[in-house]
């Protein structure tokens, strides 16, 4: 039996509103990547509206709207950015596109949703942080694979209560099923994804700063391949790279498309953080020959080993607090730096990436 | 419960004799480290005769004798090189010290046979590699976290059998109980343990070209830290370091000295085997949170996933096959270039590792 691919992952509930139905309406625009469930599952959890879909092709806004009935299917995208009750526009369009649209809905005086990985260009990021500055309006970020899976949040909250110590490493693995049959033409044009390091490895990077408590990091080394798929000439299957942070910690992560069919779920995403008092390891999607279900952590400390079933525990807080963050001004889901430093520095490491085969 | 440390760590059985009763005395020669055991208890299980121990210290050559009653106490190292019977000389003593005594081995036309890592300088490894070829004697070394654990043998088994087609990348995981009151002063002397991608190292390069079937690699990147033992400034507590094999497949690994005491053993050593049809993780001295045994495989292809108990499968061949490579000037259990290229790697490593903190 096998999950959804990661493309369809779409985590429900873990979430309650924190404002009234229809005080925080938003537009889902650009539904190029499945994610945009995912996004509007833990918005709408969180009580926004599904108000607007808007994609060029009908298709999609068709399923869509069967998924949310409370959403209309937009007749331009000009609708809906001229809508002034639309708080916030989501989007899992082209990577490519996502800075771009970023702008325009920054300029229309809304807050932005993007998917990762939010950019595929440098020049990109810095309009984005432009216009930031210019409006005061925000430019998040779906790092699912912290922000949505219950494991992480749960070993944050250890990490800030100091189960682990000071947090000296953190390494991922984001192995992802490729499925290429069901993948659309951009997933194999590197303009349009951005390469494997922008493209998956944006997660990686977040979760990294994030863990690590760290505002910066440096890109020590990178590579990325195309071993074994040479059909499709701009994929790469392969990616790694490893970081230092500005307060001493390092990261090592690996992306990759090599997920095989055997596997109960589209990735075995795992991470390791290792602390001076001691290490958590998360088991993602499931735990391989064990378990089926997701979110398993691993606790070892000073005393004991500890396996911690999260499913169900601490839902996704991500979502509410960026509602209220746009509504208040605030930034309590995450600061707007960190949110681009993450972007940042997956492009720097695509761009330094050695390529090996 | 803690298992021993690693430093104590001494796997026993496995093995059925190669060679008659009598046909194969070896001696000790430096037991600086309790890797002398493991390596005398695979040796011996092979058929190997112990018949000499020697160390400067009795202490440790009466507690040796103990262990292997088969054994005499020598009145120096002199008499042990002076005995024309024995075949091969096997030493844990101090890592600075193993190449020297080597090359002293082999010059009385003896195999060597020494613990991981068996040198801290390249000129060390210069002076082994002209004496192997000036003797035609056997330069061998212990790299016990491969050679001396079941899945790991049955990885390579799996690996060459095709399980999971191409190896594109080996990730390790080396974790380590520090235990400092346990230790020896020269444990925490770098001249003498040569630094920690040298001595723990040793064993994550030599199972990278091993699984990848790699003759040669660069050294992408390495980082040492000494993060939190400051007390002890010549040891590092965190290493690693990414590698790119000659045949395309990449390496990364990390060993570190932070083992927490709420492990049941002493360290959570893990192996990640990407492949093109199918992936491998060991857990190799326990399985965190679920099973205290060790030598767990886990083994996902197309068609499933699989949990493996090594334990007692496949024992160790490299013992026999080393005795079989002395006595018939055969290479069954490792290439001497595949033995010296493992340590070269890991003294580059070394010395091009940035220092964080």
């Amino acid at each position: 039996m096998q999950k959804a691919d990661g493309m369809n992952y779409a985590p429900t509930g873990g979430g309650k509103p924190v404002v009234e139905k229809g005080a925080f309406p938003v537009a889902a625009v650009g539904l190029d990547h499945g994610h945009i469930y995912g996004m509007c599952n833990g918005l709408a959890a969180a009580g926004a509206e599904i108000r607007w879909a808007w994609d060029p092709d009908p298709a999609r806004v068709e399923q869509f709207v069967k998924t949310y009935p409370e959403a209309r299917p937009a007749r331009s995208k000009q609708e809906v950015l001229q809508d002034p009750e639309v708080r916030l526009v989501a989007s899992a369009c082209v990577p490519a596109d996502r800075g771009p649209l970023g702008c325009e809905v920054l300029a229309h005086g809304k807050d932005y949703f993007a998917d990762k990985a939010p950019m595929t260009t440098l020049e990109q990021l810095a309009a984005a942080r432009a216009q930031v500055a210019a409006t005061g309006r925000k430019f998040a970020v779906y790092y699912s694979e912290r922000l949505h899976t219950e494991c992480s949040i749960y070993a944050g909250n250890l990490i800030a209560e100091g189960a682990i110590g000071r947090v000296l490493q953190v390494i991922g693995l984001g192995p992802h099923r490729l499925n290429a049959p069901s993948r659309p033409a951009w997933f194999f044009e590197r303009e349009r994804y951005g390469g494997i390091l922008i493209d998956i490895g944006s997660h990686q990077i977040e979760q990294f700063l994030f863990f690590a408590g760290a505002g910066d990091a440096q890109v020590v080394s990178a590579r990325t391949a195309n071993y074994n798929h040479k059909q499709y000439p701009e994929l790469e299957d392969f990616g790694d790279a490893s970081l230092t942070a500005d307060n001493g910690a390092t990261n090592y992560f690996r992306v990759d498309w090599f997920t095989p069919d055997g596997l109960g779920a589209w990735g075995d995403g795992r991470c390791f953080i290792l602390g001076t008092e001691g290490y958590i390891e998360m088991r993602k999607y499931l735990d391989i020959g064990r378990d089926p279900e997701s979110d398993q952590l691993y606790l070892v400390n000073g005393r004991e080993e500890k396996r911690i079933a999260t499913h169900g525990t601490v839902g996704f807080p991500f979502f509410g607090e960026l509602i209220l963050d746009c509504l208040e001004g605030t930034e309590r889901a995450m600061t707007q730096e960190h949110t681009f430093k993450a972007a940042e520095l997956c492009l720097l490491a695509q761009a330094q990436a050695v390529q090996v085969e």
